[in-house]
């Protein structure tokens, strides 16, 4: 499988970042959040003076063989029709690609139908959706591997186009399923809080959902081996987010994790690369049973919860303006010495 | 004192709204508070398709006679220093209305210091500091008439120019002291549980806080009336606020509510016409001790929660991304009908 190099960031840097954090014209640490997250910026940019330029969030679709098993609310169909919606720029994900100046990129990891030629969809399809992981391997171990160095490479064209911050969503019918099956096997969390409503289950079809996967989990004859994991379950979307974000911290950007799904592929990433974890910035923290649950077991705190639970990168999307107001504290506000006010602390 | 006319937004519309909302390419309810938000939005404007026009933040700044008790890490120089500092674009506040696109009006409601005639500053200074509410009440009952009177014209004029969503913040050393003297007199919450670090406070020094406050609390010969209340505490920035929320719900306006100050303020603006909440989007919850308290009290639930403490308006300013984001989905994402998408649900 390709290989990554993953360091954390040289933290030689860290005290001059925090003096000029501390010089700015407020009590020191009154502005929170913002100087966590410009010291963490500033370190993987290792500068004084961090830009975030050209963000772009990579929306991977795929369907799954598990959805076979009426563990959705949603029809299969609804991944391939909502690839149409996001090239319309109609939804979800699209407004608030335009708010905050994210270039979108929808790439066909594995879509059970064959498009047309259409303007504005990368064709990466794997397969037609990953197998039923209730009988069998979502995907082979070669077909896994070719989806890490594809998600890699969307990253590394991104990278090209001068994008250093990326987020990464999913569409796709099942996905939170596969996700569950991953957070269960990576973590050691019992399956049942790992198990949550999905597009909008209720109890008995969350129920459903739960002695489905109860199932796959018991006849899954591998181990908690990430990558036969991640295989075992798939789905094809997820495993390219993994690959993504592997590159992503390779090249130094700095990575926002959208909800559940994408918590889930850090976690398989970080598995493989522990230094991932220093990249990523954690968007939001969504209902879905299992994500508070699988944030804690990171050591992550998001910096949203709004209740989202839509995917497709929504979360980590609304949380950009935050992580920009970070970079723009740092290298917009006044020093005590310039501003000539008596530092009180 | 100056009446207002403020009613609740007639829910007449909430039906429509609300089927236009589920009608959105998402699952039911899977852009959590986004929906809650427009839906609010929509009711205050009244229309199927509300926008945001011309956002502003007033900051008013003022004195208070308790700083000289020694209730602040923070001498009273700084309120007139960060004057100059908002003026040249400096402070926290400046790069958070420039990234968001808020016009800045930095108002002096009551600062210690005589200013020469300053581009951008708007004087209303009522006087050079209150009183000492350790000793005498901070300010006459002619005083507080005009600060509410004022803080109200200011808004006129914001609305004016075409502003339909404002923030207000603050600027004035002492003004966490006068602010938990408001909240355990309107709420009835032991001052205990009001008094929290303000600038940065240690523990010895919020004890000797405390200790001030309780003494001015027990000398305090007034009643839990409202008016009574703001005009023996003060500040003249914090009345000034107060009329200034009042205006902006008569006129229609979203009313972006910053952190432990101003959630103080808009309880004292409820106690006098508690349709104001109705107007209310909550920023930010920070970590002064008792804000959550008092967010509780009024049933908020801030959008925010980055453990920011400066004031100013930042934290309502940083919260104002999520609002534009829910006016965006309202108004920009397909149906679905028109976008023939399965409707799951």
């Amino acid at each position: 499988m390709r290989q990554f190099k993953i360091e954390e960031p040289d933290r030689a840097l860290a005290d001059r970042l925090q003096n000029k954090i501390d010089n700015l014209t407020k009590p020191k640490g009154s502005l929170g959040r913002l100087e966590e997250l410009a010291l963490q910026v500033g370190l993987i940019q290792q500068t004084l003076t961090p830009r975030l330029t050209a963000p772009c969030n990579v929306v991977f679709a795929a369907d799954h063989g598990i959805a076979d098993e009426g563990v959705s609310l949603s029809p299969k169909e609804v991944t391939r029709q909502m690839i149409s919606n996001f090239l319309s720029g109609g939804a979800g994900v699209n407004f608030l690609a335009r708010q905050h100046g994210f270039s979108l990129q929808v790439v066909d990891a594995g879509v059970d139908f064959d498009f047309p030629p259409v303007e504005g969809l990368i064709n990466r399809k794997i397969r037609k959706g990953t197998r039923n992981f209730l009988y069998e391997p979502a995907m082979t171990l070669e077909e896994m591997e070719r989806a890490i160095e594809v998600g890699a490479d969307v990253v590394t064209d991104c990278h090209r186009r001068g994008c250093n911050v990326i987020s990464f969503g999913e569409m796709g019918i099942g996905n939170t399923s596969a996700s569950s099956m991953w957070m269960t096997c990576l973590t050691g969390i019992p399956l049942h809080d790992c198990v949550g409503a999905g597009s909008g289950l209720d109890a008995s079809g969350i129920s459903h959902k739960e002695r489905v996967l109860a199932e796959a989990l018991q006849r899954y004859p591998g181990s908690s081996d990430v990558c036969e994991v991640m295989r075992y379950f798939g789905g094809y979307e997820m495993v390219m987010a993994v690959g993504g974000m592997l590159r992503a911290a390779e090249l130094g950007m700095v990575v926002l994790v959208d909800g559940f799904i994408m918590t889930n592929c850090i976690l398989a990433a970080s598995k493989l690369y522990p230094a991932v974890l220093a990249y990523a910035v954690f968007g939001h923290q969504g209902d879905e049973a299992g994500h508070a649950r699988v944030l804690r077991y990171l050591g992550a705190k998001p910096l949203l919860s709004l209740s989202l639970r839509l995917g497709e990168g929504t979360g980590a999307i609304c949380a950009y303006p935050i992580l920009a107001s970070a970079v723009r504290m740092i290298n917009e506000m006044n020093t005590f010495d310039n501003a000539q006010v008596t530092k009180y602390f």
